[in-house]
């Protein structure tokens, strides 16, 4: 049986473009870009193409590009890079941030710096209200993500920023830093009119392979791993170029493509809003009161049926679908003790369902999720029938 | 014209095999491994069996087989988790490290730690009698590579392992990494017999594609980089799963094909020394007293003739080879104000050229090489006669 996938925000198909530039770079380019020789320079020459293409279509320059091997190595060099300040900082983060982010932090926070989390919204967004108040003198450090990728929810960037830069007014710049993972290739980003210090990208959750990830890094920071000076020092390890290729590549298609895909996925969430809204069984934890949410995911609970029963069901149909993320956020809060990050009651944080989809997702797919989810709640309405 | 290249342990060109299985896992495996539905288990199944087989090619068991994204992280997760003792260590390593590990070693050393440095032979290994004089009660870990990335010389590692373990004399365990990168897939390695605590691989140096190492880990650590807790939480970030697959395929091919990889390789660089012998221009900077040296690299030098000049006049005649590393030793050590850390008169070191070759090296190859050298030496005599 075919399966049809529903959780491309854990890992998108490569793009067959993609995929075959990857295989040319592999045969074409197999000396180190770090090399002197002919054949290194013709692999950097590469490297360098695909930094400006990339940093052409994230509207920055080429020297803010910084290669990585993925998001969660994006995060961490920036956050583990304030582990070095001496003087205690102030930081000001979202508890639903990605365990990439807030994995860190708890970090920092036990080497003795103050971690402060900002008041979620019935939307799942920051208020940002609560971010002015919160700001003080010793605040170096903001992270918010673009796009949460449980719930699709946008989270309100701009204004944070520019709540950030009002309080500076001029004086020490605070370290903006913005997870926009699940944002990157579907959503048209312009970095310099952003304002952020820094952002992270990862190849695979756009259609790139794996193996590759951007850091745009306004300004050079302190790194903590080490090695042999490549990407400005920033990361260490030869230059995956193969897999960056196939980042740019992926890159470009979505750039190409993205006012047909994004109509494309916005007709896939508006068909399955309307056929799950008529369907008392369902919830939707985060209703879509005015605040912008993602085309390519949505957050739905069944409450009586646990999030992990729910996946398997789904799964068993031949649908692969999320109980939350590949890796939680959830988890991460449970392990760092922060309470209800996405402020849900329990009986509808339990029952949680992530669907997420992409540009080669059809509307039949749609419907044919719609009618397993019936087919589900047919054969279990009792137990939702039970429940209180 | 087509290309001879002679630096492979720069990177090694991806094996067929290799790339094919890169591309089928890319195409099979959309999924990520950590996710719970079907797809992701079926990748998790795959990522399971690469380990399993990794870890039989190794010597070792599955979980101490951690997948990382190359050679240079997995040194730096070794590294960098020492930078959590509060308590000063004392630390030795040989001074010619590769940067990854020089690096950190540094860092760990501004943040109070101590930091020793081994004497180097003449044949540029490590003097294990001063390793033993060195031993101190709050020596915590001991770094010593397997095989040098740029003069190819086999460290004593099992001698040094010993002088460790009978200084320990069942006390506290000092933790031995040893950064084997230079020495994975093309050196049979029983990580049980070795003893070591933790040893580094890179796929790309043996046939693999970039974007997949192991770090072989005894007992798991701290790891400074944090996120979705994947590879048991020491090594964050989707996992490379399409890498992982190639890396476990050409580890397969290394192993299989050892025997008579590892003869042709003998068998050019007898080629190679024996021709270099009797040219009166060249001198081997590390002569083979007795010690041991990989088959698969030779560091020669021409005095009077600058590396980066001789790099230059074989690249323009087709051959890629080195002047150096590709992440040179050297410019770490000179970084961090390491004296000459081969031993090396400056006359010799300034004109040292690094040949590596690999199994799809031909005779014919070296004889190549051996005629653009004669060529090189003929045109440029007068720069090589006016030299004192």
């Amino acid at each position: 049986m075919p399966r049809i996938y529903f959780d491309w925000a854990a890992s998108a198909p490569c793009d067959p473009e993609a995929a075959e530039t990857l295989s040319a770079a592999l045969k074409r380019y197999a000396a180190n870009p770090s090399s002197r020789h002919t054949s290194g320079k013709e692999a950097r020459a590469c490297l360098e193409t695909c930094r400006n293409e990339c940093a052409d279509l994230l509207k920055t320059t080429p020297e803010t590009v910084v290669f990585t091997s993925g998001g969660s190595e994006s995060n961490n060099i920036v956050l583990t890079s304030f582990l070095t300040k001496r003087r205690q900082i102030h930081i000001l983060s979202a508890p639903f941030e990605h365990p990439s982010v807030i994995n860190p932090l708890f970090e920092l926070k036990s080497s003795g710096h103050k971690v402060e989390f900002l008041k979620t919204t019935s939307e799942g967004v920051i208020d940002t209200d609560d971010l002015r108040r919160k700001l003080t003198p010793e605040t170096a450090l903001v992270c918010l993500m673009h796009t949460h990728n449980e719930t699709g929810a946008v989270q309100p960037l701009s204004e944070a920023v520019q709540a950030v830069r009002e309080f500076e007014n001029g004086g020490k710049r605070i370290h903006f830093h913005c997870d926009a993972v699940q944002a990157g290739g579907k959503t048209a980003i312009d970095l310099t009119a952003a304002d952020v210090d820094s952002a992270s990208f990862s190849a695979h959750k756009f259609g790139g392979a794996r193996g590759a990830g951007i850091l745009f890094l306004k300004k050079p920071l302190q790194p903590l791993y080490l090695g042999g000076g490549q990407e400005n020092g920033l990361r260490p390890g030869t230059e995956n170029l193969p897999a960056v290729a196939a980042m740019t590549a992926a890159l470009k298609n979505r750039n190409r493509c993205r006012d047909d895909e994004t109509a494309a996925a916005r007709e896939i969430r508006r068909k399955l809003t309307n056929a799950f809204s008529l369907r008392p069984e369902i919830v939707f934890p985060f209703p879509e009161n005015g605040a912008e949410f993602s085309p390519y995911v949505m957050s739905i609970a069944v409450p009586g049926l646990p999030s992990e029963v729910a996946q398997r069901l789904f799964s068993d149909r031949g649908f692969d679908i999320s109980s939350g993320s590949a890796c939680s956020s959830n988890d991460a809060a449970r392990k760092q003790k922060i309470k209800n990050p996405l402020g849900l009651p329990p009986r509808i944080a339990e029952s949680v369902l992530r669907l997420s989809w992409g540009h080669t997702t059809s509307p039949s797919d749609a419907d044919a999720l719609i009618n397993a989810f019936d087919e589900i709640i047919k054969e279990h309405h009792t137990l939702l029938r039970r429940s209180p």
